[in-house]
């Protein structure tokens, strides 16, 4: 194999640079895809960063991939070459664990993240392994699907697991890269979708994804008429929030599900939990399955991540405004390498 | 009606006094029970010390009666004169809500808590609405069942509530009144059993009680071993406690299920959610048909709390026993009025 070009960082905090590796012969179970398009997660940056102390220098960043397959190995299955696919987080799993086998990959304790001792899709090529190669439908946008491998699946993961219904009332906190992708879900969904903010300004959008109603969370009053109201709410974002008055908008039984990685523990009161019969919980993207549900489900519905295209040479001006906050609402790079 | 005779405290950490009322005239969806046996749980204790700020004295407590029906009202169904009955922490919720009509009559927001706002078991008789009045099987040992109807539901609701299936691997946290009931029901339930206590001197009983295996939570060789062995842990105490220690116990998608009404808000960092898709999850008590189902389960099994008696006219020195910590491991009041 040649060389890939790619654009990778040395350390923290530190710009991406043009980057050239040797991806070795190409395993048997592997895939390897021509990088068309790659969304830009604001765990992307976390990890150029160190934030979660576990990157490996250089890295690649990238692991919202769409792309074509170009060369498949000898034991590859259920993918195809010239095919159209997308990869996320993951790039790999054991696919022999109690988790892999029993459809939870994602859970799986040696998965292999795209761009943790990965390469990834920030890149002319990837590598992964057949069961983490997702078919993209037909009638996907894949100019915008990208977003959906991670950040989207992040958010409809949860109306999978948690069995969310039609007849569910569902709010979504933070109506950012993550949110609105949850507002749109929910809404498809058939739920009644409630969108928290603390930004006036994103109302109107928030409708426009699919929000009914829409709550400021600074605003007392309205948090309290929402009391008593949700099934279930999705916590996109990463700061400590007011967590005894979210569970408050929750009906008995209702659920606080949490995908935004806050990291000052959350001070939840047992006493908030007992009366309601409350739940609290989290997840880490989905499964195999769950993506292809997905995209299957984005497809039917025409749900497409709202974006903003940079061209992949300029990723470095991308990176700084997703940093700046103020991407509206998630970046794609398209791939120019020469 | 006559006159009830009864015990009663008239303001915080008071003791109990012999105590009478009238109850007026029996509302035609009410039962009236002559109390046999009353078990004494540690809410009692919160309610005569007003813990929990919600207390009406004077107050009858005693919230785990077993009687036999002396009286019904004239639109009472499903409980006949002279039947043997039980009732727990509710006797009485709207029935027309949507919770009550799901099912959920324990989650009713107008439930009526049987020692608040209402007299309760220390005392002659009781009543409550037919609903709340669970008939007792006929293989159930009447003299140690007293505590299932709120300790033991306790324990046992979120076995049922949460799909818990004999496969699974079910931990409990504290050996007291509410945990050695838990190891009953977990290893009746064909679960593997895992015992958390920071007291080694309760293993040898612990073992008996069902466990298979028991742990030191203040041994972190030994807790470091449990890592990742566990479907659900439910925690009986009430104090805080190493709660990232107890969510390592957990499987992927395991479940920490909060019983013990802790005080101080439990630190939970998300990341230890959301890397296993872990849960935490809080219950009170059981629905009507949650008490009848476990009393029906108990019975087959032969599931009695281990408990020691007291005359109900010594409830004073049986308190003061509770309080003690040193009960093993239920109290019930023997009725004993002239």
């Amino acid at each position: 194999m040649t060389e890939i070009q790619a654009w990778a960082s040395h350390g923290p905090k530190q710009k991406l640079e043009p980057f050239s590796f040797n991806p070795g012969v190409l395993g048997a179970e592997e895939v390897e895809i021509v990088v068309e398009y790659c969304g830009l997660c604001h765990s992307d940056l976390s990890i150029i960063n160190n934030d979660w102390a576990m990157t490996q220098y250089p890295v690649v960043p990238g692991h919202e991939v769409i792309g074509r397959v170009v060369a498949i190995g000898a034991q590859v299955k259920g993918v195809h070459l010239d095919q159209h696919v997308g990869v996320g987080w993951n790039s790999g799993s054991c696919m022999h664990c109690h988790q892999c086998m029993s459809g939870d990959n994602n859970l799986c304790a040696t998965a292999q993240p795209t761009i943790v001792g990965h390469h990834g899709g920030f890149a002319e090529r990837l590598r992964a392994h057949w069961a983490w190669v997702i078919p993209l439908p037909d009638k996907l946008d894949a100019a915008s699907a990208g977003p959906l491998l991670c950040g989207g699946i992040t958010v409809f993961s949860p109306l999978l697991t948690f069995d969310i219904k039609p007849t569910h009332h569902v709010g979504v906190v933070g109506i950012g890269g993550l949110g609105h992708m949850g507002l749109k879900f929910a809404k498809a969904w058939g739920c009644e979708v409630t969108a928290f903010s603390s930004h006036e300004s994103k109302t109107a959008e928030a409708k426009s994804f699919g929000a009914h109603h829409v709550i400021s969370s600074r605003d007392s009053t309205a948090m309290a008429q929402a009391n008593s109201t949700l099934d279930m709410l999705i916590v996109t974002v990463n700061v400590a929030l007011d967590w005894a008055s979210l569970l408050q908008t929750l009906k008995p039984n209702g659920r606080l599900h949490i995908v935004g990685a806050v990291l000052e523990p959350m001070q939840i009161a047992a006493i908030d939990l007992i009366f309601g019969q409350k739940r609290v919980s989290g997840s880490p993207t989905g499964s195999s399955v769950d993506l292809a549900t997905m995209l299957e489900f984005a497809a039917r519905h025409d749900i497409r991540p709202q974006v903003e295209h940079f061209p992949m040479s300029r990723v470095n001006e991308a990176l700084a405004h997703l940093a700046s906050g103020n991407a509206r609402y998630r970046i794609v790079l398209d791939a120019d390498f020469a």
